[in-house]
């Protein structure tokens, strides 16, 4: 992989992966497409021999690896993070199929870093690690049996992304300066707390506000100083203290 | 998948396989992409529980997979054959990008049945092997490590096919209801004045806020129903009358 590649500002994020051979497979599939960067939300074994086995030739994506304790932490510096989800049709949470999604991601490499995020082996992505990403992808799958294997799926979701930047030839548009995972999660908080303060949310039935909030942000792509002028407006409507 | 499918005339026939734990897997993707029909041509282990454990839920398609000793043998009823190589670049075997060829695999099948044919893990297809295969497809990989785990190739390759045949359709959109323009003016109102309650706007100096909240609001597509939260919001944030 070339250092100017897109390929080399998008990392690779496995949330609370079970089986520790699925992360060193991971990481082959990764390294044969031409990504390194890969980040472990809380693994349950790593490291772990079985993952050195199955990386066969890409121990150096393992050894370069980042464990994280959450996924907030995972994104904090990310500028676009796409959460890959199997229910593509579930209406709560619209996926795209990523073969149209993939060129979008690779043009925002631009922009800043981005992250590819899957989630359990059984369970997937929860809705709260789902809201934490700007958007949803979705591999097509034989609708009887859509379950891929983790590292197939990181290993086609790559493919794509390779594919999208071998065709990538960059436009020319203006330069932006996106919201940071952790912007949104300070924007977020503050919200939650003006609207705790107004008597808007009930702090033991929230609901599905925060939900409701997060998915508004997460279609807005935010730039940093629009997310600026928000927290100034929060503040000046913030309860003035006696 | 449909018995009309042209999936249902391709085969996937791996070729001296070592490790039954990758014929599961192989089962496994083929599965998940519409693909049934597997030919084992001479497996190092097979039947074996390995495999039945990566199978997950495509134990179907292993209960069905045939074993032949011969390579011809397994090609004898096809009338296409592609055959799967990393030497993308190899003078004497030149491949063409799977992703172009994929889609003559699926007007093949009109004519008759297809197989995907792909070798040992550790030494790929040998000489002859490819010669008895009509076509030669490559994945596109990275130059320094192209080294795709073979079940992880069988899922790029069965993810194409399933693309060519546009056997899946696009995820369901969840249906609409737009706010209306004038739900949207109701809402900027709403806001400036509440901004200008609070001190944060001057409204002899508005500068260009109204115009910055109204090109966030055009990128959000705010359905009806979202309005009518941030109405509720902004009522609660309003200063209380004394």
């Amino acid at each position: 992989m070339k250092a100017d590649s897109p390929l080399s500002r998008v990392a690779v994020v496995l949330s609370r992966t079970s089986h520790p051979g699925n992360i060193g497979a991971a990481a082959r599939a990764m390294k044969t497409m031409g990504l390194a960067d890969l980040v472990l939300v809380a693994p349950r074994h790593f490291p772990h021999p079985e993952a050195v086995a199955l990386a066969a030739g890409a121990a150096d994506v393992l050894e370069r690896a980042r464990v994280v304790p959450t996924l907030a932490e995972a994104l904090a510096d990310r500028t676009l993070a796409v959460g890959f989800s199997a229910r593509g049709r579930d209406l709560s949470h619209p996926a795209r199929e990523w073969r149209a999604a993939a060129p979008e991601a690779i043009a925002a490499t631009a922009d800043g870093p981005v992250a590819l995020v899957f989630g359990n082996e059984t369970s997937g992505l929860s809705n709260d690690e789902l809201l934490a990403c700007q958007r949803h992808a979705c591999i097509p799958a034989n609708p009887d049996y859509p379950s891929l294997n983790l590292a197939a799926a990181v290993q086609v979701a790559c493919y794509e992304l390779a594919a999208a930047a071998s065709a990538f030839r960059a436009p020319a548009r203006p330069p932006r300066s996106p919201a940071t995972g952790a912007d949104l999660e300070a924007l977020h908080a503050r919200l939650n707390a003006l609207l705790v303060a107004s008597g808007f949310l009930d702090p033991r039935e929230p609901g599905r506000l925060d939900e409701r909030m997060r998915r508004l942000a997460a279609r807005l792509d935010l730039e940093a100083h629009e997310v600026a002028i928000l927290h100034g407006m929060l503040d000046s409507l913030a309860p003035r203290r006696k």
